[in-house]
This record gives structure tokens, sequence and C-alpha cells, in this order.
């Protein structure tokens, strides 16, 4: 038996508008990445995903962004490394006081959408979101994809890393995603989703798109939850880990 | 000889717009009350600010305000008080990081603009405020004017209050300011300015437009700085206090 | 038979959110308001709301209002009335570049939530609206309340004026709405609504929340679409008034 | 003696906050490149500007930028080609609306910042960029470096282009312009830019920073005023113009 830690994006409507069902969300994964207000959540939003998350025991992480609502977060800002930084400290901060308010507090800090991919492989901007978490805490650990920038430069500035698998995206066999505009990227049969993650917690294995067999070392697996179905899956996901005799339970890292 | 607090807005520039001389202001207030991104400020700024703050040994204030870039914060803007509470909290935390990694805190927290005018009676906004504050530390002092309806929230919340005066406004005899739009409301002579900051210290009194004398207990004292001779003024006020013999240091409440 | 106008509020997505079913009510109105970047839409949205406006021969109006998309318009501002006009100037001019690039043009003006309740008595907001309009043009259209302060000034500057009435609302026997927070505030039912569609537009009176009968001339019915069963009973509005033999169309004022 | 075209970027304030100094360019330019709104300027400022332009006989095109006014504009945003024109259609209508209150009319358009740099080399957001501006108006010049790709993709939907020349930056042999990192790139003494003027009007050449002559057709010189010594040398380029026997005017493809 393994203990492993579901996270998924939360608190990302913004005023009126809604996206995704945080409160089903909530009580399936261990760990939420609470969006900042960046690209979107607002400060009511986040006091309140805060709160049902320290109700639930779920961890807060920080999903850092760029800042673009109107965007979504989702398109490459060529940042100065020092705003970076310095936005980076900004969203963490706005997010640990709604934390506080809720009694709980940010563990880990996780980039999304663009700033994500970018951090990926983009040294310096990698190096500038490590630079403002470092700054305000060694003890928040940072969260990506295993092998990426992000944890190396994380690694290498003494914080805590989490490396996470995506149960819902194809990968090739270099371990990296299969680009979402191309075959196989998307995964979405919430039982080959669950024998997914059953199968990498208990092998450290997961099958490529071009059917070699992955090595894969993750303590992290991310769970979608902005259509109807990906909360079914989610759903899914941990009741087959909890059948199989695992446990499900945030990281060490920030435990 | 007395002890006294200058505090003056800073970091009211955004992105590439600049507004008035955080420098030169910060030579000579002891407390910063600084912007938070709402109706001013940015990421960058706000640290930049904090690092000058804790280098020169003056206090951090967060500067809140309604989220109002377009109108710098001077527009009454009737929010849920729920939503105004939450935005003090968000404020508040944002502005906490940029002090942390510049080696600071927050010390206090001083409403801006129209949200100042409100919570001076607007008791739904004030206890909205104070009740921001209050979730997230009981430590945190908030500085408004003398017999507000926001240091009445705070001191029945049990928060430490510092009540400031205005040196460069006009005060009616019921110890309300003289409205901007009346003769009188403005005193720019910096001579005058620095003349009455040495009485009210000294004396507890101020002249009135009526010419009536005003008993004013404030525990600190508000520089403006957004034009070139408001900082000569306030450097003025300050040599002029340290003359007499007088200490200019934060208040008891977050020394 | 008569002809009547059916209005909707439309294009009240932002960036990846969305809010209610544009397409769905674009096949049941004549007329559509539609945001304009300022409490909800944005050019994408605005360009394709506009788009299917002019696919569906439905009319096009901005929905002009505070800048406000956290509070999604629904907060007063108390903006200088120059402000206030310029900020109107500016989002009529950007709806009609997107209506022009659709090759259809916006006939008139609606304001949007808390701007539209202030100017149904706040004099100098409502002036301030006109003025925008008038500058820019003496054939644009102004919607609002009979007997508002806002169509009182529109006809003063000479400005074509369309009175509308809300289905789903009560009115108080003085012809004004019944506040939200009170009984009898909203009608959900669908027979219901409709009945008062085909009563009103024959009759000309509408029975108020006290029983008695209120005289209400106007030449619009607002429908909202923001919840599926508004979709529905916006539909069964249309239906029946068709059944009766009367005409869907937008009002002389801009037809 | 030569008829040549002098164009500024005005209206790059926002609310409280001025950037430099509309008045003094405004009496010294021909075509004013108004901000609006996405990077800089807001409704009031922009219609403020309008009216000054109109007053002075100035040209008022549309400054168009990526939604940033964080970063100035200053910062690639890798934006959808539709979601780009989208916003320059969004752009231009609101401009173009300040402009006709004002008794003017937009007639052209250039890129502001990092979406300017990019569409110099960048296709698809050079073409998405025209695509926005031909969708409104086939009467709508583009304006921007000669051999950009922007002005290949207006040449190529039929769109009136206006080339143009930098007089206080260095220019490389390949008519490129030198970057800001690197020697030579900035020039500030007002006599050297006011010859530089006179001899580019004169005989279409420009001394490139390795003393190579380089030949550099232009319709339009750009002068910057965001500092107060820009200010006089582009005050000193119209004087200079002027006593040479030349005329400031528009060019043809907008006069």
């Amino acid at each position: 038996v393994a203990s492993i830690d579901l996270n998924s994006d939360l608190g990302e409507g913004y005023g009126i508008w809604q996206l995704g069902d945080d409160e089903a969300l909530l009580s399936v994964v261990s760990s939420a990445n609470v969006a900042c207000g960046f690209h979107a959540g607002d400060p009511g939003i986040m006091r309140r995903v805060c709160a049902r998350a320290v109700a639930d025991g779920v961890s807060i992480g920080a999903q850092v962004s760029y800042p673009d609502r109107d965007g979504f977060g989702r398109r490459f800002i060529d940042m100065a490394p020092g705003d970076l930084a310095d936005a980076v400290v900004y969203q963490i901060g706005a997010l640990q006081a709604c934390a506080t308010v809720s009694g709980g507090a940010v563990r880990y800090v996780k980039p999304h959408g663009a700033l994500y991919n970018a951090v990926v492989h983009h040294e310096v901007q990698a190096r500038a979101v490590v630079d403002g978490v470092r700054a305000l805490s060694a003890g928040l650990a940072v969260m990506c994809l295993p092998g990426s920038a992000l944890l190396r430069a994380a690694d290498a500035a003494g914080l805590p890393t989490v490396a996470e698998g995506f149960l819902d995206r194809g990968y090739r066999a270099d371990g990296t995603l299969v680009p979402r505009t191309e075959p196989g990227a998307l995964l979405t049969d919430p039982d080959t989703i669950a024998a997914r993650a059953v199968a990498l917690v208990e092998t450290g294995h997961l099958d490529a798109v071009d059917g070699s067999r992955l090595r894969l070392t993750v303590a992290s697996l991310c769970l979608h939850g902005d259509t109807p179905g990906a909360v079914a899956a989610a759903t899914r996901v941990r009741a087959a880990l909890l059948a199989a005799g695992h446990t499900v339970a945030p990281p060490a890292a920030w435990a």
C-alpha cells in the first residue's frame, strides 16, 4: 500500500462567474491549488475555498499565474524576472491571508496555465518563480512536472519539491505530455483514468502513447475538474485508490 | 518633549506611472501607508517601498482601498460588507508578503480615499474593514480620524487604534475637516504647517477655521506628498518637531 | 394585434467564463442589450454576439455600465458626471466597432445593474449618461423604466426613448419594482409570465402586487436569461405573443 | 521643399497618473497616436486628447496594444490571432467614439510597444492586426516600420500604409533599429536629432551606426515625448523642418 496526493485547480471562478465544482472536488482531493486573483479567483472566492479546504482537511497551495484574467492565464507573457518574482510574492501573500482567516496556511506553490508550461523549460522564469517563493519562505514546497526547470531551480534553492503526474493526459515516451492538438492528448474514460492511477501508484510506471513503458516518479496526481465528466473521473480515481488499499493524503513535503 | 508619529501615503504609482516622491518621504516619516494594488501600487512597487521602509526604520501599514484603479480609490463604491472584509484581508496579505521578503511586517491598516471618507461615518463598511483586519490578526492597529466609526469599531473589536490629524487641512469647530470645495480647506504654507504641528504636539489643540480652539487627541500626523511643495512641507514639519526637542517615532500601538 | 419589442441582456460572459445562453436568447428577442466590457463581455464575445444578432435580425443595443467587473456592475459607484459620460462614449464606440465588423450598428443604449438603478432617480448621473449618448449621436435611442430620470433627460435632449417593462418582476402600485428583498419581487412561473406579457400588450395594464391595476406604457419587454428557467420563460413569452397574433419586433425608435 | 508627417504617442496617462506632456506635443506633431485604454489611456484622457487634436488640426490615430496596463504594453503576449483582431476592433471603436464627440475621426492605426515590435516580424499577429483594421474600414491607414510584416500584410489587404522613421534611435546598416541595450541605440542631442530630420527629408538617407549610408523611405517621423528633453527635441525638429522650407502635415494616406 502507498500514500498518494491528489491535487486539483480550485477557486477559478471570478466575481459572478463560476467555473468547475469546487465543493465536489474538495471532497475528492487532498491538496487544493487555489487561484490567487491573477488569472481567476477573487478575495471572496479565495476565502471561501480556503475555509472549505480547512474544513475538509485539504492542503492549500497557491496557484500563481501571469496577470491575465482576459486570457485565463493561458497566454505566455514575457515578464521581466523581477516582476514575475514580485507577482509570485504578492499572490502567495494574498492567499496566505485568506488561508489565515480560515484557520489554515499555504503549504505549496504551483504555477498555472501558460506560466506552468513556460517554467517546465524557461530557466529564467523558473528561477524567478523560485526566487519569489524562496524570499517568502524556505518551507513552501513547489509543484510541477518531474524533471522541469522549475523543480530543478526549487531544489537548487533548497525548497521542498513535489513532482506530479497527469492522469487524463497522454504521455510521450520521453515523459513529456502529448500536446492538446495531437491524438491521444486527452483521456476521458473514468475507468481508464482510474486504472492508470492505481497502476502508476503501484508500479511507478505508465504506458506512453506509443505503447512504451514510462517510468514516472510522482508524489501527486493532478485531477482536472472544469468539466462535469472530470469531476466524476476524479471521484472514481479516489475510490479506486482507496479500494486498492492505498491512502490519499498530502505529500510529506507539507503534510 | 513628546513623541509623535508622522505618516504618509506611499507607493501610489502603478506600473510605469509614478506619483509622489517615495524616497523623499521615507526619509521624513516614521510610518508608511503603502498602497496594496487596489487603487494604486503593484507587486514591484510594494516590495521596493517595503525594502526602503525597512532600511529607513519606517513602520509599514496597509493602505487598503476599494478596487478602483480607474478612479484612484476616490469614488464611493457600495460594496457588500462581506466583499469589503475579504478585500481588506487580500490586500493586507499581499502587502504582508512584500514586507516579509523585505525583512519587515505590516503593523497597521489605514483606509484610502473614498473608503477612508466612508468609514468615518458608514457603520457597516467600518465594521467590515474591522472584521477583515481582526480576522487576520488581533495585533494589527487601525488608523483613522479621532471619533470615526472605524476607530470605534476597531476599539470594540479589541484592535489597537491610532487617531491621526491632518496638518495641511483646515478643521471645523466640530473636529471634522473642511471639505475641499470650501475656503480654508487646504493649507500650503510650510511655515504655517510646521507651526501647527509643533503647537498640536505641545498643546493638544489646533485652531479651527472659525478661530475657535479645537481639542485634538492624535498619535500620528498625516503628511501628504503628492505635490513637490508637500514634500518640502513634510520635511519642514519633521525639522520643526525635532528642533523643538520632540521625537518622531511610530506610535506605541505598533512600535 | 400589436407589435412589441423583446429585449434581453446578452454577452455577459468574460474570457473563459460564460453566463446565460446567448444563442437561445437571440432566437427569442428582437433587441439585444450587449455588455461592453465594463461589467462583462470582452472584444471576442461582443463581436460574436453582434454577428449572431445580425444573422438573426436582432437589434443591437449598448448595455453600458460602471467600470466594475469585480462586482458585475451591481454596485453603485459615485462617478463624476464627466467621467461617466466619457465611459458611456467609450463603451458605445467599442460596441459600435464590433457591430460594424458584423454588418450591424448600435441602435440604442440601456444602462446595466447599479447604473440602471441609479439613473432611474439620480438626476446627475442620468444627465451624464444622456450627455455621452447625445454627444455621439442624436439617433441613438435610450431604454429605461417609464418615468425614469434617464428617459426624462433623454427626451429633453431630443433623443428617442423606449420605455420597458419587466415580466418577471413584481410591480408596486406606483409603478416601481418590488425590491428583490421583498415578497412578490420575482415571478418564475412561465405560464404566469407569458400571460402577463399578452395582457400587458393587449390592455396596457398590469396587476400590481397589492392587486391594484397599473397602467404601464412600454414599447419593450425585458426578458432575463441568466437562469435555465428564464430562457424557457422567455421562449414561452414569445410563443404566447405570436399565438395571440401579435408581432415581436424592435420599437419604431430604431427599427 | 517637402511635406513630412510628425507623429507622437499621446494620451498615455491613466486615471490620476500622467505621462508625457500631451499639450506640448500636440503643438508640434501633425499626427497623434492616441492610447486606447489597453496599455494606457482611459475614456476621459482619450476624449480630451481628441478634442485638443481636433482644435490643433492634428490627425488622430489609434495606438492599439496588448491588454496589459500592468506592463504598459511592453511585454509580448502570445494572443490567439482572433483575440488580437477583436482587441484591435474594440480599441479603434472606442477611440473612434471619443474622436466623434470631439468632431474628429480616427485616420490610422499604429501598434504600441511589444505589439509593435512583434508585428515587425510576427506574420500571424501582423495579419491579425490587419484583419481587425480591415474588417472595420478599408480607409484606415496602418503605420509601422518600412518593410515590416505589418505593412506588407496591410498592403496585401488593400489598406493604405505609412512607413515611419525614428529620429532618436540609431539604425543598423540593414534598416533595423539598434536594440536599446546596445551603444548608439538612443540619440538625445536636439541639434543632432533635428539635423537628422532635415537630412532624411531632403535626401531620403540616414547614417547608420556603422557609418554606412542607409536609404529610408518614410512618410512620417516618430517623435517621443515621455521625457522633458524629448519634448524640446521634438519642438526643435519641427522648427528645423519649417526653417528649411518644408511642410509638416499628415501623410496623403489620411490627409
